[in-house]
């Protein structure tokens, strides 16, 4: 797995693990829910994805536009397709938003490059 | 139609017409642009339009999610389709998109009422 | 009531109403979860009703605002309390945040008028 | 002078009043240095604004905007310049400024009619 | 001290000096009333250091989120009382703050091992 | 070069280019705006710069920060101007611009010490 992959999943999963252990409440409910707003509904699974993906993108998080990004790709999202939903990212949010586009771009090919 | 949309619409092409009167170049290239990103391409205009509604309501851009709707509405989106997206709009960006997740559920109500 | 204070919870109920009775799962938790983030913890209410009321300031969201003014003058917070938080939340945001700074004074002095 | 200029002086006036009324000594103080830091420096007082200007248009603050587009006509700013100010905010803040681009320029035309 | 609290601490202090000499008035005036906005007033200390650290967890500043972390346990504030500020400025600010969260909690554990 | 301007610019450099090569036309084509818009106008190319860096700073993406110091720079733009301009945009965007300020502090001075 590439590098920033593998460094940014051991890191969530290390810090998750940790928040939920803590035995908060509400974050405990704020994860849970996340989970459940990507399952399949009366939009799919592919479409709530990039939704996820544009919307982390515009608010410049670049952690979820990571953790989206992989899910984008494993729901077989090309990159065409995720290119598309990122131009619009960056023409609603501004060109605020290149640097992470830079980075989503990045973070896409070592993605690619796992397989 | 409704008095929501009918006024929204109204204000929106004045004054659109005004600025591209106008004439400065940089801001009558961003609403051409605005125009075709939102073009059928790897994405179909129905997922586009989703994700220019998901990222003005994690920005919290009322008339902004007011043009989406109204064209997700065209597209033949349902309102569960909607409100699925708003779901995840609301979870991203937090209870402080509630109030804007209202007037879009006011908004959705006249665009449903003008059929 | 005050006219802003009424005017504001009336539309508040009627749309919360429709947006639970719309039965999305995930807009029907978050509303759940709203409700119990501020309910006495190892923090009492006020103190959390004074931390979502600068959340609420700095993101600049003017309903939430209202609300947690609406619960601050409940809990019995003072005007000066209020206002030492408000002056923290623009400082931390900077000077965008006095013209919501004018409108959340407007609405105290409604919320106290109201006695 | 045009309805939108008064109305929003008047209610600026009104509620700063009252604010430095209150007392709340941080409050106070940053009113002061918003008084400070638009004054002539390294800058000229045309420059600041327009700083100001940009500054609240990508932070998305009607308000604001309003504040700074009168203080720019004051200063004798001509609506290219000031569009072209407009230009880059909405380039990099994105198309969800479109809508604080349609009102400044209503309020702008406003401006140039009080004469 | 934990190498996290250790470089945060020793960067902010250099560049503060240099920002403080560098004798912008402006600047110096900011900084010294963030000293101020945090003394005992109406409220007591521990709830302004909680309105800081929820005002900056909402805005996603890591680095503000580190400074009030800091203050909070200076003040004795409690891991659980740290959590449920933290839990209502998840849910106030959406699932995005939760990447500022797994590095505020990363922090706090080396804030409570430095005893 | 300084170090961090070198590394800056190495890795914008890098994937600017591969962004480039992807052929997304919305992308491609506000990089083209993002070229135009600084050009010299009704408002020359200095006054521009310092617009774009206000925008950025008081939106926080340090990257965008970067590289309108780098073009203030280049323009002759003096430190004490830049100073102006920063103050402007912490006291608009408030104390969570404060750690902003100082990686562009330090990134200011390794400009002037390439010379």
């Amino acid at each position: 797995m590439g590098n920033l992959v593998k460094e940014f999943n051991d890191y969530r999963s290390k810090m998750n693990e940790k928040l939920l252990a803590d035995n908060n409440k509400i974050v405990k409910r704020i994860f849970n829910l996340d989970t459940n707003a990507y399952t399949e509904g009366a939009l799919d699974v592919k479409t709530k994805e990039l939704l996820g993906l544009v919307a982390s993108t515009v608010l410049r998080c670049d952690d979820c536009v990571k953790y989206h990004l992989e899910n984008c790709h494993k729901e077989g999202i090309s990159k065409e397709e995720m290119m598309e939903a990122m131009g619009i990212a960056t023409l609603v949010g501004g060109t605020i938003v290149i640097p992470h586009l830079r980075r989503a771009y990045e973070f896409w090919e070592e993605l690619e490059n796992v397989e």
